[in-house]
């Protein structure tokens, strides 16, 4: 496993070979979305067979519009990528391709190598690299190119509001926009759009949220039974983890949601510079400073009792 | 009165004149405050006298940084401007000073002429015309500057959601971002910081939406006794306006806040076109094409009364 900086490097790799599989994170969110269908838009622009591998085989609904633009004609993948994948344990079911991966490309600081070749680059969102790539590789940002891009870049900066955003995010963002993507659209498609039922279960998830450590850490969770009684899809509840840390005097603000029997994903957002990817690295995941995430097995309040001493460390430091 | 497009001509007034008080709307908000304090401290740079005049002569809480960097040395008012103000009723208790108003810069396509000369740009945000003025007129864009205008830029956009957001606002926020302006702390402090007891207030608000004609208009309400029962003061309720629009398959979202006796302050949001401006014209007030607003006199329902025909007429267009 080797590591390199050269986006020119990583562009050959592209340009040198053939029949690309891009494999993304499970519980697929905008970024690793967005990234795999951009490349995947870019390698067949330029000639070459590519397809995106998800988890369970099937995109989240909300993310259909990824897919425009693409030729879904199969073929035997020779070269598995995978593209904003911080540790060969998300890959979910897609970890059996562990041992073919010929390049990552990522951009989490907390990157655990798994691929021969990863490019990592801590821009604010992954998006960002496949952009300059595409440029490296003189691609033309086609509209649906520029629609999945942008995808990437507004939900991992929660549009632009979150301190990872640079200028050069904002000067991507122009270029988009100026290649034809419908930012208002995807826009009001991630962040704006909230059934009836998801508002009222908002209300709920509100109504029991649980503060420890003199209100400075806020804990919201959902279950399968809970999502049930609202008539909330699985995949309908991921903006939520963004709530409890809006509250005033809240520095870690936790999201716990059951995803499988006795697995539950933690996600974590913090201020004031309590390291969010640290604390969830302690209990096997990872993420950024500000927004990181874990998965812990046992019933809820024991991934309450597990997760609650770690944090307390951090907030003490 | 007379209007120019040359903003060459609007930074040749400000060159040859002193002792500037510049105007700002009722009910304040990020764009006209952060055009008022940007464009005042502008002017104190070049030697000018300048002041920021608004209604109830005080600061909401939330917006006190803008006033960093300002010299408040008081002075006699020689030339009065206004800024982001579409109309001069919606000067409030301002309105005192129409007659002497020499300039209005503004980016309502409603706009209702009442300066001596108006120059109107109908940008997303009207910081943006600000910022055009400062590069005009040769200014250091300070960090407080930078903070003034990325406030109006980042509050008028939704944080670059709405469709009002161009690639020039995204160069522009990147320009100010290089400037230094705390970007992910004002937009904090804008979007992502709720006390509990507003929290409350929001579960509260959500669970009283009254829907109309199919689910297609949703309305929600605050009036001074539930603000009273959620212990939230006045200023701390603009958010709120954004939120019925979000719902589903709603095309209007109207938010009723209760201001004074008998006085009703109408946000009306839409989605697909619908005109929210031409709805709020219709009842004395404006805006632009998808957020627009309007005061009503009468009873909660009176006001609802007032404004749900008028709704029903653009839904059917």
């Amino acid at each position: 496993m080797r590591q390199t900086n050269n986006i020119a490097e990583v562009a050959d790799f592209f340009k040198g070979n053939d029949c690309f599989g891009i494999l993304t994170h499970q519980f697929p969110d905008g970024d690793t979305l967005g990234s795999a269908y951009a490349l995947c838009g870019m390698l067949q622009q330029l000639g070459k067979r590519a397809k995106v591998l998800v988890n369970g085989n099937k995109l989240p609904d909300r993310f259909e519009y990824l897919q425009a633009g693409i030729d879904k004609t199969d073929f035997f993948v020779n070269n598995y990528v995978s593209v904003d994948v911080a540790d060969s344990k998300l890959l979910g079911e897609l970890a059996v391709y562990v041992g073919q991966i010929k390049l990552a490309i990522d951009h989490h600081s907390t990157h655990k190598p798994f691929a021969d070749v990863y490019y990592v680059n801590t821009l604010a969102a992954n998006c960002e690299n496949i952009a300059e790539l595409g440029y490296e590789m003189n691609v033309t940002i086609t509209k649906d190119i520029a629609n999945a891009l942008y995808t990437g870049i507004a939900t991992d900066t929660g549009c632009f509001k979150y301190s990872n955003t640079t200028p050069q995010t904002h000067k991507i963002a122009a270029q988009l926009m100026e290649c034809g993507c419908d930012a208002a659209g995807i826009n009001k498609a991630m962040f704006e759009t909230v059934s009836k039922n998801k508002k009222a279960l908002e209300s709920f998830v509100i109504g029991n949220i649980e503060y420890y450590y003199n209100d400075r850490v806020a804990v919201a969770h959902t279950t399968k039974a809970i999502l049930k009684q609202f008539g909330i899809a699985e995949d309908e509840v991921e903006g939520l983890s963004a709530m409890p840390r809006t509250i005033e005097g809240v520095l870690v603000g936790i999201t716990i949601r059951e995803k499988d029997e006795k697995t539950f994903k933690v996600s974590v957002r913090t201020n004031e510079g309590i390291d969010a990817s640290a604390i969830c690295s302690q209990l096997g995941g990872g993420g950024h400073k500000a927004a990181a995430g874990c998965a812990i097995q046992g019933t809820l309040q024991q991934v309450k009792d597990t997760i609650l001493p770690v944090v307390y460390k951090y907030l003490e430091k």
